[in-house]
């Protein structure tokens, strides 16, 4: 069984065959500028590639390219569509509604058209990824929807409660969310693997730090907490994101600055966190070779990004009274073991303890327990697959549905 | 040596007669709706009391009220103003400028004005009280401000500095200033004392909670860190304030309902907190009896208040990487039994044991260890003092003058 993954933004569409008898990715590529220009970049795992400018004016477009350079061509991988099975789209916004990955009906579609108000940007690009596939296709290949915040859906309402107006939570849904949930869900079950236990009693902090970042802490293998809220703007430091605020601070600058809603919110998407404090960069290797060099507001970026980590795994670990494991995923939480370090020397009172040599060696995809064996609490690192859940998600709702 | 203790907001006028000889209080009262009526409530140690209204178009007029109650009349305590040794004022925001209490001059009040943009109404209202003092006392008198924030001056930049671009910081010093230093410093002194240590090598986290509340992670007798930003809206859940939010439920909020920034801080400061989430009521009495009753919402409140006073503690155990002491204090701290049992009890992974009857019995004003003996973390009621610190660092820098 051969599954496409797709994972559309409002100009792009990221895409990945994966053969599920082995889980392997046959070929990969991204669709960029559609509806600007056109763009598409195709790699095939025997390193076969192609990119070139095309112009892609919609999804659709962007959707029948990806099917030619599939099928035809030096990097086809497929002799026609209909070798594939299935198709799975990530979600960003599921809000209430979708608790599980599920099958692509209408009233799926219009359930992800209601949440475009939190996730404007988002969901209305996943629909028009939906319906591009479909066009494409046709409607007898079965598209799944696996959405970033299902396995957020178990949090208890004093976790995902604000503390403003309640009619403001009736009225709008205002309330925590949690992103990346597909991620922190494939590095739970594979900690739980790991670690050879059943899920019942363990207690695990999942951090997937990235462009965009977020813990989770998990109690017997569901969430009880997050740190992204109403959208992945909340929680700590990121790329260029804030994190968490003072309300007063959102207002002084609105004030004094003169700034609407929508400026605000491109201000604290797009030009904070790392970037902001830093003036360097959004990306953290240019941050950490910056701070090497002894740039003062690169060190400064780096100790805030490390200390508010920090502080939510201990807030975590009081959530879940205790910790059984941490884990570290995603591009900075694979690849910066300098950031592990600093994490975790400064949570010794919890009992954790890491192998300086181990964490060291342990970048670049591989994965490892990088605690001691006497340490109270075991550190893994593990790295994500997204893609991967979203395929064997995909493939268990379509073998579902042929029972 | 008498020291009168005022505290001046921006329609309101409190104060306290202190005799330092045994630091006892010899009478407090308060003058309320200044600029919009008037009244006056004024009790002495020995019981009597007047109360009445009357009209107070000004601070200063408010002021020469509180001469006439202290000196004449059926509850009057002194026979002269000219008794009064000193006068101490507590003023909510020092910003970076004032890292200590220091002696009224005319840079003091230069320095309290220039901060008037970071707390608009504080600082204007505490500049009218010292400005009232000294017409009605003359300029011989000497006074003193004590600085909610100054406790908290020894944050380092990974603690103070908000993720938001650097140049925000620049222009107008956005960046955590914390408050109640006053009350932190009071209890952690006398905790250091009730614990028989030197400051050096401890870790304490002190609990204020009251209508506000704020919690500090204090290393070495320093404050390395506090729940309080800019303004007093960061942090947790309080009586009608928010605490930390995803930015985006600003800006969001914002758009949908069309709000400037001063609504929308009249929003989350106001009529948020305890009582947005409950419907019923900012205090938290009210919210604990509702609770009782079964109210869902005023039971979501209270969940909502201790788990996330549960997730601080944990945050600031993990930036002191352990802790040898928490101390609850303020209304809520002193007699909420069973706030600190929920959230002592939730914390049992860092060796956090509470003595359930101690902790009952441990209320209005009562000071006490409630942990066990056999506990790892020692767990402390001490009733605040706000205005004794300022008596007492008004006295010690008037004698210093002396010198």
């Amino acid at each position: 069984m051969k599954i496409l993954v797709i994972n559309a933004g409002s100009s792009s569409l990221k895409y990945q065959l994966i053969d599920m008898k082995d889980e392997s990715v046959i070929a990969k590529g991204l669709c960029e500028r559609i509806g600007i220009g056109g763009h598409i970049r195709h790699t095939t795992a025997d390193g076969r590639q192609v990119e070139y400018d095309i112009n892609l004016p919609t999804h659709t477009d962007a959707f029948k390219e990806v099917e030619k350079v599939l099928t035809t061509g030096k990097a086809a991988v497929i002799s026609s569509m209909s070798e594939i099975s299935a198709v799975g789209h990530r979600i960003v916004q599921g809000g209430a509604i979708f608790k599980h990955s599920e099958l692509v009906t209408e009233k799926t579609i219009e359930g992800i058209q209601s949440l475009i108000p939190l996730a404007p940007l988002h969901n209305h690009a996943h629909i028009q990824g939906i319906l591009a596939c479909r066009e494409a296709l046709g409607p007898e290949i079965p598209e799944v929807v696996v959405f970033d915040t299902s396995f957020h859906s178990t949090m208890p309402p004093e976790a995902y409660m604000f503390a403003i107006p309640y009619e403001y939570y009736e009225k709008y849904q205002i309330r925590r969310y949690g992103f990346h949930g597909t991620s922190h869900r494939y590095v739970t079950a594979r900690c739980l693997q790991v670690m050879g236990k059943p899920a019942q009693g363990t207690k695990i902090i999942t951090c997937h730090l990235g462009n965009g970042s977020s813990l989770a802490a998990v109690k017997d293998g569901k969430v009880i907490d997050t740190t992204m809220g109403l959208t992945p703007l909340d929680g700590f430091i990121m790329g260029t994101r804030t994190g968490t605020l003072d309300p007063s601070v959102v207002t002084f600058i609105a004030e004094k600055e003169n700034l609407s809603g929508a400026q605000l919110s491109e201000l604290f998407n797009k030009k904070s966190g790392m970037l902001g404090i830093s003036g360097v960069s959004s990306d953290n290797r240019d941050i950490e070779k910056a701070a090497q060099e002894g740039n003062e507001r690169a060190i400064l970026a780096q100790k805030m990004q490390r200390y508010q980590i920090r502080k939510f795994v201990g807030a975590f670990a009081a959530a879940l009274d205790g910790v059984d494991a941490i884990v570290f995923t995603g591009g900075i939480g694979e690849n910066s073991a300098e950031l592990r370090e600093d994490v975790c020397k400064n949570i010794s009172f919890m009992g954790v303890k890491i192998n300086d040599a181990l964490n060291k060696e342990t970048i670049r995809g591989k994965e490892a327990e990088i605690s001691t064996p006497d340490s109270a609490v075991k550190v893994y690192v593990i790295p994500t697959n997204e893609e991967l859940v979203i395929a064997r998600d995909t493939k268990e709702i379509v073998e579902g549905m042929q029972k």
